[in-house]
């Protein structure tokens, strides 16, 4: 008997007058939702509205800080800050979105370091023990949303936060668990039935296949699926329908999380 | 028996490479910190080095949140927002600060608005009322700082929030309770001695003293002083003197009201 | 024999990751681009990419600078600088936008007031003049759009700027030749061949008619069109098209204007 | 006989309601401003002034382009922006300051990349062509300001600009004629009188004297000093008045590069 996954998206993306992303459609799919603070994307009037529409739908609300980039949208990387900076700049974020949800009537249950941090803390462990602390130091209940096997895991559990450990629907991984550079042909899957099967075989096998046929066992929490397209959003939505065509629940994070 | 006053003091409006006011002096001097929240000054780094010194000190916290106008120092009026966006954009500020307060093992306390935000709310009422529901709506036990008679002291009430009544030491005030503008000649005052005095004067009355010599009765719980030129700090440091040397204690203001 | 008309519309109103408006479409249309600098909308990667798509097609390119004020795109009222900080700002962006031009081998030949901006300057004399100083200051030869009657009408003739009168094709006008408020039923015209009728009427009538059929004589030099969503795209075809099938041509206003 | 130097030092980098720097002072000892664009610090209205004081005492003044980067004050790396990305934001830059120019009656004689860009360029030429080609792209008789050995300087070669070579008055060099690393003892020189004699000798010679006594020869154009303390607008004082001692006439870089 599967305890079930969740379904995880990065929304909140407008900015002002810009839109970005399939928001409504995709809280009609996923679980939850990593809302922009801010920094990256996002403003005070999308996240109360992004949370909002949450709310409604019962899908969970996350933090998803980034570098201080509207311009780059926190995809450039900002080399210059020490570890302490990065503390303060995500505990501002995820106060920020805090703030915004109390406003609301929400609340904030998870942290998803994004973009360009998001990639620099994978792989540089003083930064992502800098994430880590900030989360914990904010509030220690929250979810950490990380890779398996990347420093972000690593520096979740040296501070014992609960981990949603996370895959990606539209992504293959090498035999290290790592994803496969997305220039290698084949890196990226478009394919929607193709990556709704994927999904399926890990969550039910308890392990990522890397593209070798290797099988890595790992405790998957969580599926990181997108929303900036018509067709990312179809790939979602055959994501959770083989899922749950599968028997297998779409539930919050929280409630699978330690 | 008097229950004692509270300091005031705007700080942490520094912003990366650029550093603005006296903190560490006025740190001891005054009992309460409103800290910029990173929208017209301020930024992560700044909040939490302002909160660490601040806790050092035994000096309560608070936000100040303005308008998102670094250029402008949050003193230009931008109109064009609804009171709800508003609602969010103070929430935002708030929970920011309270992010990084958590982070670095301190609390806000209070809330009190900056600038050309503060000026119109004072004026406006569904403005005032934004405030004041933003405030309530992310903690309701924060303390709203107000002045006496204005439209942010009615929000204040009407919400139910927790006042701080707050007199400026360097300022003259009308008849109606109000500050005189500062074209008028004298509505400044700059004299460190003739500032204490009328600070003590207006505390032990419970009163303040029109520039008509007329008294109009108020509640003072804060006073308001500056820090932003080495005469500001001597005048802050002034007024501290005189309280206390005729036995007021000066207390922050979660120590004084209800 | 009709001179012809220039058609003109904004864009370059895209920012970093975030899209906005039909630019590709719109510059089949227009004679005119009034390209966003980076203060409301814009940067440089779009500013360039606008004026070498402009150029391709012909299009002449003029900046469109409005208040610092990203979040609020320049639609917000920002109260508080004074006419010289607003020359200044002015030529700052008209100037930008030479830079990227020369760089892209493409060359200015308008400013248009932006947004909350262009309509304080249309009522305020100081403003509309700061921003006529702040043209003829950069670049002389530079062409000025206004709204026949306004502030910046006056401002420009008073500046001896070569001046382009613009009428908008989905609005309607009071008999001083003001545009009827927004709000104001029928004040806005969704009806594309209704608009492109309108527009044909008073280009060759040499008059704007207002709502209660008065007869305002104006030289028309430019017809402001918009391309935010399909419909406006629509409507700005039927205006052109409707224009030339009653052989005016479309011309840029360098070629109208003396 | 000697054909005299130019002194070279950053300014106009106050923004908004913060100031920073002696640029007051700085003006009466230099011959070159280069003035902060309003990415990573200043703005139009801090950059007017700054070029109407430089033009009221005969100092020339140049763009100080960086990166978008106002918290970070351009210190801070930023690495995802194509060359073509990099050259339209310097071509942007170099405009703006222009704009402001012409409206101020001043002109812009020089070009010198500010902070982490001019790091980061003077070790990749791809990043150091797209600098050059801004430069070239916007003015090609701007004067490009390079460090002797490093890729600008190649960079300003291939693109056939008019060079200024820079030393610097504060720091010492090693055999290949970089820098030596800033945490190296000794790498900073903070006597004034040691600096001085050391830009003399460098002039009177032409050539730059490494740590180990080697001698590299190299045309020297323009010495950079700094206005950022007290000490440092001593130490420029000094090198001034040390260099007009000996004969050594301080005049603008466009007089000295052919």
């Amino acid at each position: 008997m599967n305890r079930g996954v969740d379904l995880n998206c990065d929304m909140g993306e407008s900015f002002g007058a810009w839109t970005m992303g399939s928001d409504a459609e995709m809280l009609d799919i996923v679980s939850s939702a990593n809302v922009a603070c801010g920094f990256h994307a996002g403003d005070p009037l999308v996240m109360a509205e992004t949370l909002q529409q949450a709310r409604r739908r019962g899908v969970a609300v996350g933090a998803h800080p980034g570098f201080l980039d509207l311009w780059g949208f926190g995809r450039r990387q900002i080399r210059g800050d020490s570890p302490a900076d990065i503390e303060r700049m995500i505990a501002y974020q995820i106060g920020a979105l805090m703030g915004v949800a109390a406003l609301v009537g929400s609340a904030v249950t998870h942290v998803k370091a994004h973009g360009a941090l998001s990639n620099m803390a994978a792989v540089e462990m003083d930064l992502a023990l800098a994430i880590a602390r900030a989360v914990k130091g904010v509030e220690p209940g929250l979810i950490f949303v990380v890779m398996p096997g990347n420093c972000l895991e690593r520096a979740g559990e040296a501070e014992g936060l609960r981990l949603a450990r996370e895959v990606f629907a539209d992504r293959t991984y090498d035999d290290d668990g790592n994803l496969t550079p997305r220039k290698q042909p084949g890196a990226v899957i478009h394919d929607a039935a193709l990556a709704a099967g994927r999904v399926l075989e890990m969550v039910q096998d308890g392990a990522i296949r890397a593209t070798s046929g290797k099988r890595i066992p790992v405790r998957i929490d969580t599926i990181c699926v997108h929303g900036d397209n018509p067709a990312a959003v179809a790939m979602a939505r055959a994501v959770r329908g083989t899922l749950e065509g599968a028997g297998i629940a779409i539930r919050p994070m929280r409630e699978l999380v330690a």
